[in-house]
């Protein structure tokens, strides 16, 4: 049974995630570019690693969640990286969201050093991320699969396994476009309603009485009301996801009429300046195009 | 107390939710253009009226339900229409989707007559209205709403109060859009799926598990594993109702980038042959033109 | 051989048309609703009628350039409209821009009255009718089209026949479906190439070098480059002509994404307020959203 | 006065375009990949290079026109590569169609070895080609520019200077982001006329006869006409360069509502197989959708 958990990416998801891990009974290391967030970790008795290779080195798995690709090769193939850590069987988890290509490569460097890999990316955000209620879109071998659940179930309420490596990626990223098609629907059709006179919270209401009733359009309906606008999912978050998934389906030749014209509503309100407010800004762009602020 | 309910258009949706108001307790009186429908009624016992005309005069509160303007202004203000038969105080409830004008214009007719006027369309197709499960947008003056709730309580698991005469209708158009960029956006996603080698299972029960959760994604996902497209709502009512929004927003010069998209994808839908079939059809013409079946 | 013109509607197009029309050679009568537009053709001996009926009495062909479907009907059908003037054979050139129905409705109406019936609306904008070099899209009999071409040579630089009553209005609805989505597609070009950096000079002379020059990219450059949006083809004008066009194609059935975008576009150029400055304005609604000003 | 010219891809555009430089009076030495199209040439009296580095060795410019980046940066840096032969200022001139980044890459490499870069793609296709009729957009500084021409013009009708290295290729972007949406609103157009039961040649008339008329529209038209799909312009080219200039969009963040929806039909053209046939094979995705065939 694995104890030692390392984790890798301390940012505004990473953190909570660590502490959960934790809090979930492993004994944690952890590993980040910058110091600030290790020490904090430290102060409340967390082990801090000097490499992403002495993290593996220590541990059983692996976790990595950082911010795109770049990073993702960085502390895994780096002269410093995991690669250079890890012993038979380290497992590695990578958590980030990035295209399958560079989870692919991740896998392939690990498998290479004698490890074993496991990509799956969440959905959720901030909130979901402390509350240790992420949804974990999971992909690898059944066996390396059963190795990451215990580890995997500290961080969120539900692994639905997805296949294979890169399956959990391809999975992320499908429902992210579905995100991004929810959520500007959601905006036109709050946008007609004010254009046609209706009360917001009755229309809500009727949104959230039916087939349509969704938890985004609950949080994201109540975050609109009290224009609150601070970032849970970020506008340039879901315009990074989306060109993944517009970058994946072209590679497979997949026809997506609506999704190329959301990730063009997404790129507006990026322009507009809100690329770092919550994706529930998409409703600004509307607002300033017909003038109704 | 009203009592005596008359119920006008006997047709998928009507019939059930007729049957649903005497179930309720209320006296029924039922009228549909042609006889078969109302026949099935009377062999259980409910009475049938000779025209609007008669069945308004016999009739505390006149229910409408019918499938387009030509039939909510024959029904209302033809020679033998619902205008000829009533007495002060009736109550009129529109539950028909038709543009907001010809809402407004049937009202106009119903008060210059002496009766009261509710529109109430509602949210849901066939399974709901026969479970009287239905979500009812209703939308009048309060003392009239008052009236018709208990009548449309039978009908319906919720009740909405959008607004005034003709807000249930807007609001029904709102709800429509989004259910409308929701269908697309799900099946763009089972689409980049298959095309990415994903198990549409577990796709599903990764929608299912997080904030994209509606109950429209579990109906429409069975359905489309089952190969099942029986209309519940089908192709030509969503482009239909598509086309009423668009309508609505041209003239409120709404921007509506995403919706003129979708009406779109569902004409496509309706091109390829699929007008009579369940809405959850949108994924066979992205299956055509990616040549995935 | 006809002499006799009448011509109903002096507006921005109508009263250069009319006087080139007289210039032509024929006997011109005039009419328009609001007195003042004659009265500066009267000081210049044109012969000005009382109403519709009185000016179809006098000529020979009557010419109707309104701007839209109920002036049209008013003109033709009112109580003192044409068809209580035209005596046999009366020729009715119907050159307003409206649906194909409204222009097969006049033609009814005058053909019951013993009337002769052409539809040619115009391809160009202001600059062109006071040059006489209209474009016109004819639909009417071969005879009723060869009395009807003496005429409009004297407004149009070419007279195409389209086919029939009503496919002169059809032509020009694609034509203005293409002119729309040539004038989306130049003001992303530019827009994207002032991103990039480059000279608008420079890119205005590649796309009129090659396979993309068309004299709309001559006109409409050399306008943008001058921040001149004086009207020549207005935004509202656009928007009236792709909604005719979006429902025409809807009556058909016919699969027109592109245009069902570039039409949202127009709308947002609109509620931008540039609704009465030319089309070249599209390219603001990109400069404001990617905040280029 | 530079006379010796190295010329490097003899594909579907390079081979007449090499003949023409040889035409032009210039002392021509070719490479290739694969050995048959420079036997060919050979044949005729052309030297022919055993590699890029001896090539550049032997010439005074260096002409390059592969099919993509990876082929970009093989001829220009590989061990044999022209960065090997270039002697001090040696000009390259790169004609093939990648990104800006991957012409910049080159630039570096041939600029860091003492040699001179101007960047020149063209727009046209094989007719033009042949006919030394393509249109030249070139970026560089002066000097170069200066030196490039008379080889250029051996090519084209006409060399635009664009500005500075890598502002040939966003040009060349800008040019093809409108051409791609000129071609999908002209089936468009043609598409809604055929549902309209317009005839094709007398709509192809109107569009040729007013502010719409472009060279484009005289030879598509035809090609259309005479359901002549053999590839001028093929269907994958078109996205590719789309997809290069989205990306381009993507970096700058400009908002391309447009193009993003033209880029989805073009793939749904490919997706339906006609990818190696010309873009007017656009029209088939409509006729397919719309069951007009």
């Amino acid at each position: 049974m694995d104890r030692r958990v390392g984790f890798i990416g301390l940012g505004t998801m990473g953190a909570p995630m660590a502490r959960n891990v934790s809090a979930g009974g492993f004994d944690l290391t952890v590993w980040n570019r910058s110091p600030g967030p290790a020490e904090a970790l430290q102060r409340d008795g967390v082990a801090v690693a000097e490499s992403p290779a002495t993290l593996a080195a220590a541990c059983d798995v692996v976790v990595i969640m950082v911010t795109g690709p770049e990073a993702l090769e960085a502390v895994v193939a780096s002269d410093r990286g995991v690669v250079h850590g890890l012993t038979a069987d380290t497992l590695v988890i990578n958590m980030s969201t990035v295209s399958r290509e560079a989870t692919l490569a991740a896998a392939e460097r690990v498998e290479q050093a004698g490890g074993r890999f496991v990509d799956a990316p969440v959905s959720g955000t901030k909130k979901p991320a402390e509350d240790a209620a992420l949804v974990v879109l999971a992909g690898g071998e059944a066996t390396d699969l059963d190795r990451a659940e215990p580890v995997l179930r500290t961080m969120g309420r539900a692994v639905v396994r997805c296949g294979g490596v890169g399956q959990g990626t391809d999975t992320k990223h499908a429902v992210n476009l579905l995100l991004g098609g929810m959520m500007q629907s959601f905006v036109e059709a709050l946008s007609f309603g004010q254009k046609r006179g209706l009360s917001r919270d009755t229309l809500l209401e009727a949104i959230g009485t039916g087939a349509t009733n969704a938890p985004l359009y609950a949080l994201k309906g109540k975050a609109i009301s009290e224009r609150n606008f601070e970032k849970q999912f970020p506008v340039d978050l879901l315009l990074k996801d989306l060109d993944l998934v517009l970058a994946a389906g072209r590679e497979s030749g997949a026809y997506l009429p609506q999704t190329a014209t959301v990730r063009e509503c997404v790129s507006a309100a990026r322009a507009r300046g809100y690329g770092d407010e919550d994706m529930a800004s998409l409703i600004k762009v509307l607002e300033e195009i017909d003038r109704l602020v």
